[in-house]
């Protein structure tokens, strides 16, 4: 089965599904109804069945999805039905909060690389990875990772995505606070922390 | 003038917008056209005219948007014309992350109280405001601040939350991996920072 013509809001939505979907078959659910899911996640049912209709996952009137088959669809839409190895780059107070992150490997991701530029880091070994120097990370092309974090401070943001693009890497998730310019095959989203607490005065009610 | 019934979706690409309208602002430009500024952004003009539209900023045909107008309405609308308050609780590596952050600061957040169950941490002071003793979380409602940021581990999340809405918080930035529950009367966006990487293989070219 071909999923065609996605939209980018619903491709964002997914991962917020899948994660809540995972978390109630944790908790040993089979079924949910859109409105629980919906009420669970605090998002609206009517846009939960909008995006499952994208690719055909209908519930069924009164015992609602199916927890385990819809979290599967959505896991191979989003390509993470297999291990996706990521590179991190920079291993500061950011890098370390990211790799202790229990989230990654709901999603299937493995941290499978490390690279600083501080000598005094470089050699060490977090969870079984050996921090590398960052300035080797052409030494990337030949393992077979795409994906790739970067959490640099400001100006060494851009220098580190081209050679991760030059190393092959086609998808950067960049939380240094400022935008990177890369080459049309490569996706990048940038990831502002304050971004999310932006938006919570406005739904505060007037003191 | 009032705004009304602007959507949840529009409200989370403002602060999007701002970020990157008060970043030309800073490279001294003064219009710019929404085609423009979508490029700039990685997102669609034709989102950005209808977000737009919701407050009336329509711009002019050949010149574009006034940068510094439309970033000062969107401030207002997203009540960050003031600045806000907020508590951070947990000053391990995520909190230190956040601490660290420039991009608080551009949305006019000040982060003017620091909480912590480490006896080591409380007492130490970072960036002139005190660590104190997150056992003490309810000495907050005296002091105006009814933003609060979660960055501690899993299984304090939910008391952190309780003792933070007891001490009058209103609006809960949740970085911590579970989900927590609130009155009604409190806003909570908890942040998963796998999520965005979640998206990512999506786009990526089949290998």
């Amino acid at each position: 089965m071909r999923y065609h013509r996605i939209p980018d809001e619903t491709i964002r939505r997914l991962p917020i599904y899948l994660r809540g979907l995972l978390f109630l078959l944790e908790e040993g659910q089979q079924n949910v109804s859109s409105r629980k899911l919906a009420d669970f996640l605090g998002v609206n049912s009517w846009q939960i069945r909008k995006d499952f209709s994208y690719f055909g996952g209908f519930g069924t009137p009164g015992v609602g999805y199916k927890i385990e088959r819809v979290a599967k669809q959505i896991s191979k839409i989003l390509k993470l039905d297999v291990t996706q190895k990521v590179a991190l780059v920079g291993v500061g107070n950011l890098g370390s909060a990211v790799l202790a992150y229990p989230g990654f490997r709901i999603y299937g991701f493995d941290i499978a690389a490390l690279f600083d530029i501080d000598p005094k880091k470089i050699g060490r070994k977090i969870k079984n990875v050996t921090i590398e120097d960052a300035a080797k990370l052409r030494k990337l092309k030949k393992r077979n990772i795409s994906l790739a974090i970067i959490a640099v401070p400001r100006d060494t943001a851009q220098p580190t995505a081209d050679a991760l693009v030059q190393a092959g890497v086609r998808g950067i998730l960049n939380f240094s606070p400022c935008y990177i310019t890369v080459p049309n095959k490569v996706k990048v989203i940038t990831i502002d922390i304050a971004m999310d607490l932006a938006r919570l005065p406005y739904y505060m009610p007037a003191s």
